[in-house]
């Protein structure tokens, strides 16, 4: 019988890496969550082209779903490897940690980081790491319960649009 | 001939990819940098696991080098492919980049970016991505002539050690 007074009582969800089948609910909800950001503008996703980057040859990104008691995919991880040159060793980061809306606060999200945290300690990587907006509090809570760090003197920049094209044609 | 008044008028450096030859002078320069960031405390690379990550099979980790006139490596850059889910797209993440001390000031650091800014450029990747320490004036006034964007709102999480462990273990 399942329980679902509070998350130490369920039984945890069911993780499993992704399938191709998995494809069309992953992009939907990624497309929930630009939405969710205010980034839909930059949402370009489509299932052809994570269809190739999860399942082409040699990937270098990958993917995980929890899946519901009916079967339906209720949350997904997306994730790539990172190296420390300081450790000599590689490690997790999460790209996007995605629960559908209707199916928060039922363990998803924490069974998906606690698979990817497996996932790393059983390889022997050092770090597992993520981004979090600033202004999503519930996510920055939810992570230090966790016990995660946060890394507030790390600054993070991009190039990308005209300014990469600026540097990379100036080579 | 050489001039080396200013950055626009010199000769771009030499770069080119690592080879295993190089790795000695890699985990010099890394050891260097975790002095000049006060955490030498956390760097255990050694060149046997270096030359693991950047030469063994199917490699997940990268390295360019610059190359002073004298055919010595001024410096280096180590980096990993990222993927956006919004933008179904790999980047580039640029993990360290260091130039020795007494060779700085010479282009080599801009050099290696704009070599990585046209690898990214030449396969069509969206972004290049790396971090700073937010008290690195140098380092973040360099990249701002860049054209590099501080993504400020970005908060970054990390597990690592026995909080890593306790939740891999949870799973």
């Amino acid at each position: 019988m399942r329980r679902s007074s509070n998350l130490g009582d369920m039984d945890a969800p069911l993780v499993r890496e992704a399938t191709p089948d998995d494809v069309a609910a992953i992009v939907t909800m990624v497309r929930e969550l630009a939405e969710f950001e205010k980034l839909a503008h930059e949402c370009e996703i489509s299932e052809a082209t994570l269809s190739r980057s999860l399942f082409g040859e040699s990937p270098a990104v990958f993917a995980h779903v929890a899946v519901a008691h009916d079967g339906t995919v209720a949350g997904m991880a997306i994730w790539f490897l990172t190296y420390s040159t300081f450790q000599g060793r590689h490690g997790i980061y999460l790209e996007d940690l995605i629960v559908r809306p209707e199916l928060r606060g039922q363990g998803f999200g924490t069974a998906l980081l606690r698979r990817l945290a497996a996932v790393a300690a059983e390889r022997g990587y050092g770090r597992f790491e993520w981004v979090a907006l600033d202004w999503n509090e519930p996510a920055i809570r939810f992570y230090e319960t966790l016990g995660a760090q946060r890394m507030p003197e790390w600054l993070r920049f991009r190039l990308s649009g005209d300014a990469l094209e600026a540097i990379a044609s100036s080579n």
